[in-house]
């Protein structure tokens, strides 16, 4: 099966995903667009983003993508139920995942959400807990300091330290959550100044780390694993700007990764008929 | 989507997957068997194993069942491959999710494996982890004084910490490993004993708790989740001894969810036919 795994993400953070695709996928070759041109997502309609979205599944599907990964925290809430009625692919998106991980951890119930505040206005994660557990304790809270902080590179250190501490304390203090899901894929960049900021007794869920293990899973139901050892060259796309692109990757993968992967610039169908 | 999960066993391991499967989908109604009559299934034959297993196999197909959940090493080692082909529900094994875990929770891709003998002579653990991920750094040991340990009720104490030790300090020594597969469904029992004795910087898998975890995945995948609000009554049936087998479900289960369980004598196909 060396057809590869398609991601999508509204720009940078489902890199996390991929970043975590290849080290527990390692023999699987990847497809990555972020659509960096028009991110982010959160604040755009319901209709913008179903349409963004299935423009770059469109050009996955182009390049005979075998799983499709939406690794955008607002295109799953937003077309996540769409994309699994309407491709013959298997499709999966980053809040389940999440979710899922959260119910199996807690010891006491007790479940805190940090996310967008398009995400956590979404109730997406909320939801995706309650459908499979009632009697949860949910805390939920948008940080929406975290993404430009770590799109400056900002990730750790004092500065990084206060503003986790001024976003999570008071929440903390408030609640006995034993499990926090980082319901943004940029924020596994922060996962160590948040465990230090909340403490060794809460369980951090990373969404992107959640999501790659259940491609794994699902990939292994449906037979399309691919077995045979190889070391496969990614494709990364951006609708945006390349060198900036570039810069990103080269701060969340390491060298030894950067060699197995191409980055291009991508032109989806709909902004190429604008023109 | 009231139908329920079949899980099936060679005798009370398994009820350590069910214990989970209620923690974690505590909406879902589970029907167990335990083949305790014909139990261990470590040391029979691949075709006594088969044909075992698909009597239990038809006799909750025989009660509707949605999905099967294999609980047991063995049986998932000899006839996983064989059900998934002939089933038209989906089919779960115990060895994969522990995998999957195990590769997402290494750090330094050096992973220990301890099971009953058969497990580990089966090497289905390491296959399955192989198959993912080829640069992995994996030790197995059988650990064959643990279930017997278990089912005498010695889960803790100066007797099972003596043990445990033995078993597993030689190899603890012997490599750096940070992520311990629990390849066995009755170690979850044993679970606080052996983090104690490898101590807290190595990562314990519970196939149990993770197979439990992609039951809830694969559900979602495939549309059968149930999402009304119920408080199911389990069915736990047994080919052996009842009054056993309801003792040994008393220590697993709390007094809360022993009120959601009723306990049968099952008699499976070939049983009957034979008499």
């Amino acid at each position: 099966m060396k057809r590869a795994i398609g991601v999508i993400d509204s720009g940078v953070g489902g890199l996390t995903v991929v970043s975590e695709l290849m080290r527990q996928l390692p023999k699987e070759k990847l497809i990555y667009v972020g659509d960096t041109a028009r991110c982010p997502y959160g604040p755009r309609s319901k209709e913008e983003v179903q349409q963004f979205t299935w423009e770059m599944v469109d050009f996955l599907l182009e390049k005979d993508i075998k799983m499709l990964v939406v690794a955008c925290n607002t295109a799953t809430a937003f077309t996540l139920d769409s994309l699994k009625k309407h491709l013959s692919i298997p499709v999966i998106g980053v809040i389940q995942p999440g979710a899922r991980a959260a119910i199996k951890f807690t010891k006491n119930n007790c479940i805190g959400i940090i996310g967008t505040e398009g995400t956590i206005r979404s109730h997406a994660y909320t939801d995706a807990l309650k459908n499979i557990k009632a009697e949860l304790d949910i805390y939920a809270k948008a940080c929406p300091m975290f993404v430009p902080m770590v799109e400056q590179g900002i990730m750790e250190g004092p500065k990084a330290i206060q503003v986790v501490k001024e976003a999570l304390l008071p929440m903390m203090k408030q609640k006995q959550m034993d499990t926090l899901i980082l319901g943004c894929t940029h924020y596994p960049l922060l996962k160590s100044t948040i465990q230090s900021v909340v403490g060794t007794n809460v369980t951090l869920i990373s969404s992107s780390e959640e999501t790659a293990r259940e491609t794994s899973t699902i990939l292994e139901m449906q037979h399309l694993l691919n077995h045979t050892e190889v070391f496969p060259i990614h494709q990364f796309y951006t609708t945006g700007d390349l060198e900036m692109f570039m810069q990103i990757s080269e701060r969340i993968f390491k060298e030894r990764n950067l060699q197995m992967i191409t980055i291009k610039k991508a032109v989806l169908h709909q902004m190429q008929d604008s023109k």
